[in-house]
């Protein structure tokens, strides 16, 4: 398997993401990971690590897309980016995945409208936020499309359903309309109408869910617009990051509960590391002509290896040529 | 003081609103606790405590709306409900605030439709939930519109803004726009509408937020429609708990690890305490000709407690009187 790391993606590329292929190439020796960017860069990074027995290689690409570049501008205007470059070795069959920890709408546009293009019938992509919890909760859209009408969330539904049964391998996934209530008639106009349609669909669509319902498990993929999935997101995350925060300052304030603390660490390490987005790293792009994982720019070198890791899962199991028959049948 | 409790409104009712009441009279000795509902409910419940010196008294209402009812039916339907002779004292000034723990939506069609009416101006009410984090922050709409336009979310931010400025006591509090990023262009069609006419109001509007400056305390309040304000809320209350219910379970796993967390475990409850929402117990209804507090059906004592100390704050605060001024000077 290749899977293509783009080397100029992360807010600090490219160290961390050079880092991170190191590992995952250390951790995943029978595949090769090609390094995507401005050669110097790289290679100058690389001489960092003891390379011996890992299947690196590194493609030159002159052009760097970075955070305040505009998704309608970088399609064309710089046709040698590491995106672009990256994108059509996975176009041209010389790669099975690309991985990206740059700019969340650029990957978008250089993916849908400058190189691997739309599966036929898929009106509109989405990212899949894969939830670090122990069930593996995925949510999509989480922020390709602010604005959605009912039948883009039907896709969406199918897609996840696709996803949730081929890379977390659960038959016949529930699939739930994230709502601001359970019951009939709750939900905005646009959750009313798309779920009339999920009801309709082939999917094991169970109704509207709140956000409690997915965290806890009841269902394995929630449904919703881009703009109220990303917002879902960034409040689990930053829910998370405060709640932690403040036990660290608390657990600080005296020398009997820091005594505590430290017995407690690894405890508290481990509940941390089950809500901790870096263990998955990466967000699969669904509905595009080949395998897209998407990261955070804040990533480190685990977040990048973990986001190779879930595009390896992804190419084994076929998702494109899945989704390819599941819109085709709906 | 006179403080209206709806006895019938929480899911263990009368019990835990009876206990919340007896609770807040211990505590505001000068005030008067009205508990509307079933009378020989609520003295059987009353009967349980030492009542003596505190100023509680009992109204009879001989109709409960309970969890199922919808609320266009119960307008008219139940015109006896607890909620509407909760409402109505208020509306007649024989009472200076309205809290229940009951039915949402239930509330909020007696107190708009049916009893106290909306402010002259105001095109929606809407519930403003205030997070229990040291900042005090308040996110509306919180639920009371599913579907809103931008003149809504701009009445919003003006109501917000004040609520924060006089009970809050947050001079020139700021104001943000819930969005899926900060950048400019960056938002669904709504916000993007809404944030010109924002931009363009009195209010101290520093323009696009995300959850993360939420949480942090980059702004005092933030504005959303209610299906995503609703989605927020709930999400970080479901994370709270799933993160607190991790590190439970994992300080349990290893002796070692559990005596840590008996050493931590007053600073754990400290942390613990600093997000949950019981602590502020009830959301404010802004916009309506009155002070309504409503509080979640599963509430206890505590909340109950503390959604009428919230009602007592509102009530002092004049805001009211506040939004009457805003909404007619915009």
């Amino acid at each position: 398997m290749k899977i293509v790391l783009d080397a100029m993606g992360s807010e600090n590329m490219p160290a961390a993401d050079v880092e991170g292929a190191v590992q995952a190439a250390q951790l995943y020796k029978q595949d090769q990971i090609i390094l995507v960017g401005r050669e110097e860069l790289i290679n100058r990074e690389l001489a960092k690590y003891d390379l011996s027995g890992l299947n690196l290689s590194v493609v030159h690409a002159e052009e760097i897309i970075d955070m305040t570049d505009k998704p309608r501008k970088v399609v064309r205007g710089k046709p040698n980016s590491s995106m672009h470059v990256g994108l059509n070795l996975v176009k041209d069959g010389r790669a099975d995945a690309f991985v990206s920890m740059g700019n969340t709408g650029c990957t978008l546009a250089v993916a849908m409208l400058g190189t691997l293009k739309r599966i036929a019938g898929v009106k509109r992509p989405a990212i899949g936020a894969i939830f670090p919890m122990p069930h593996r909760p995925i949510l999509l859209d989480n922020g390709a499309n602010a604005d959605c009408d009912a039948e883009n969330l039907l896709q969406f539904g199918i897609m996840g359903s696709i996803y949730a049964a081929v890379v977390n391998g659960k038959p016949n996934p529930t699939i739930g309309l994230l709502s601001n209530g359970e019951e009939e008639g709750k939900g905005n106009k646009l959750v009313q109408e798309a779920g009339e349609l999920l009801a309709q669909s082939s999917i094991n669509f169970i109704g509207n869910v709140e956000p409690k319902d997915f965290m806890q498990g009841r269902v394995d993929v929630a449904i919703a617009d881009g703009f109220v999935g990303n917002v879902m997101l960034k409040t689990a995350e930053a829910t998370a990051r405060a709640l932690t925060d403040l036990i660290r300052s608390e657990i600080k304030s005296s020398v009997l509960s820091t005594v505590g603390g430290m017995l407690a660490r690894p405890a508290l390490r481990r509940a941390g590391a089950s809500l901790d987005p870096d263990e998955i790293g990466g967000a699969p792009l669904l509905g595009v002509n080949g395998v897209v994982m998407i990261g955070h720019g804040s990533s480190g070198s685990k977040a990048v290896r973990n986001a190779i890791g879930q595009a390896r899962q992804a190419v084994d199991s076929g998702i494109v040529e899945a989704i390819k028959k599941g819109i085709e049948t709906g």
